[in-house]
């Protein structure tokens, strides 16, 4: 699968400012100067495992094949938890076995799971607390030169997985949650095209009211313009999730609702 | 024109927390996986097509032959403004038609303006909120692959312009406003050095007194080293226009006057 | 040195809202389309040259062989403080003449140090405040064409340090400062390895008391997971320096300590 040409993505929540990242880049550039690296976010905020799971999960499947995914969001680094390698039938994934790669082990097919046991692929450091720069870049970047997944470890399958936060449907009404915030403070919820599908086919209609806090949404938009300035609408994003928006505004400054915050349809 | 290896630059409101810049990415390695992609910025205060248009045509002449300039700043997404390529004697420039090119328009010669149309430059997806994904990414990516601009769609020239904001002299007053603040927090004029120019060969002498608010500045200096600090000074920006600094410190936070604060000239 | 691909590093103090950084890297594209640019950071706090020194070298020697390191962090820009060019026996490293460099000087063997005085390797512009541009970026670029360093300018031994920041062992302390903060508050001190095994040598037993200012912490972790949920606790990092955690936590917000503040060994 890897081509002459490769592409390593890097999500972390190392930010911006330190020494973190670059370091991570210089020893990918050592063992394959032919790379393209391509920053994911490095703003996942420290350790929240779910937001890089979110944004890894929505981005993935538009690189191209043989492209090798690294994470390095752990509140573990140090410990005794393990490194995973997880090849799938189009990409290579990296990261800590704490549940961040769990919505990629859910939809992905050909799944291997392993852990990354081989001393050969890491960089001989005095310390132990940056496995990012130590272990996950030099892994990866190894792939890229052809190293197959089998050289890595042994396959295993007691990792970590992530408790599902799935929308229910609850009589007439489908419940879910804001499970993320973007950039434009649009609230963006897990519910989904399929959970909307499924509420149609029980309840026999279209969803017509949308509740969260406070806030009540007639129906659902097919794009942003259509919003009514200042006013919350909600529409299905390019995620495929249904997502609570202000027309050239923040969602979430003005429906007094955070991560978790509760979202009803009827 | 396009080589073995070109650039392609983003410039978008997006920020870099979320998916929406690496999914950009990865749809145009997916195309070229030759390309070299640089990040002009994503920290576009959301929608402000004027802070967009200024970087942007701060910048794109230091590019190389060849380049394709992708903007994605866009209060209009999923309506049905159109996206626009524009091709110049030496770059492309794809965007939606919203006047975020106007000075590019202005600046360059051998321009010819298409609306993107045709439907095979385009990425299959569900939604219709994410126009930097499914139509940007993937038109100047294919741009890079030699295929040419007649291909993308018809000539217009109904497309959107800015209102300019130019420096006007008003007897013997050179009158322009702040366009722009930087990250070290100087004061960005409209005032040229053709403006300068023009001013000298009206008034018959050189430029005296610089009022903006409350400061008032006496002559223009040729570098930041050459202020005395916490005193505010001016001098011909490295984009040749009139900037009020503090050397060391952030003018803005002592001038009192932000974007639109009327500067003046005797 | 120099092979077909090369990588430059840039480490700015320009942010990533301006045209700054994406002008150098249309220069350097436009001169070496083949490059690699890694971004270290343009988040240095304005004009900190100490900042800058810090997180050059914690990360630059983990780039390959021929790296050229360019950093911009310039107080005096356009003055006539002089542009320098460093060569070691493995990187190449391009920095206004104002002690940025120290560490590596200090570190490195087979140092030459030049200023950078041929006019050809200067892009040709109008104004004098942006040398990132005009200056560093073509200098650097045309390094990786395989211009040789001794074609830039003459030796000097004249360039600018800034002055040593070294812990010190003082009766049975050993006394250092805060350096550096990074992105998890962690609060990063100038004592060293070395330094701790020179603390054991003198005052013949392991480090058991550490205090900053009114913080107590007894013994030095070996990694992160190892701390208590809130309590400070130290290690030595990733760059073999001492350093003062929470475990998920900000240290920095809890132990009321900055950047020069005293940290003592007993």
């Amino acid at each position: 699968m890897p081509s002459a040409i490769s592409v390593i993505t890097l999500l972390t929540d190392f930010g911006e400012q330190d020494y973190f990242v670059p370091s991570m880049k210089g020893v990918m550039y050592g063992i394959n100067p032919q790379l393209r690296i391509v920053d994911l976010t490095h703003q996942v905020p420290p350790h929240d495992i779910r937001y890089a799971a979110y944004v890894l999960h929505a981005c993935y499947r538009y690189f191209p094949d043989g492209t090798v995914h690294v994470v390095v969001v752990d509140p573990g680094v140090g410990s005794d938890r393990r490194a995973l390698l997880v090849s799938t039938s189009r990409h290579f994934f990296l990261a800590p076995d704490n549940g961040v790669l769990s919505w990629i082990l859910d939809n992905e097919t050909n799944v291997e799971v392993r852990a990354i046991e081989n001393k050969q692929y890491r960089l001989d450091s005095p310390g132990t607390t940056f496995d990012g720069r130590d272990v996950f870049a030099p892994a990866a970047a190894w792939l890229t030169k052809g190293r197959v997944p089998g050289s890595y470890g042994r396959l295993i399958r007691d990792y970590v997985t992530l408790s599902r936060q799935e929308a229910k449907i609850i009589g007439d009404t489908l419940v879910g949650e804001i499970v993320y915030i973007d950039h434009f403070g649009n609230l963006i919820s897990n519910i989904t095209t399929d959970d909307l599908e499924r509420f149609r086919s029980v309840v026999k209609r279209d969803p017509k009211l949308i509740t969260l806090g406070a806030v009540a949404i007639e129906g659902v938009k097919s794009h942003y313009a259509q919003g009514a300035t200042g006013i919350p609408e909600a529409l299905i994003n390019s995620n495929g999730q249904l997502e609570v928006f202000i027309k050239q505004g923040r969602a979430v400054d003005r429906c007094g609702v955070g991560i978790g915050g509760k979202i009803e349809i009827r």
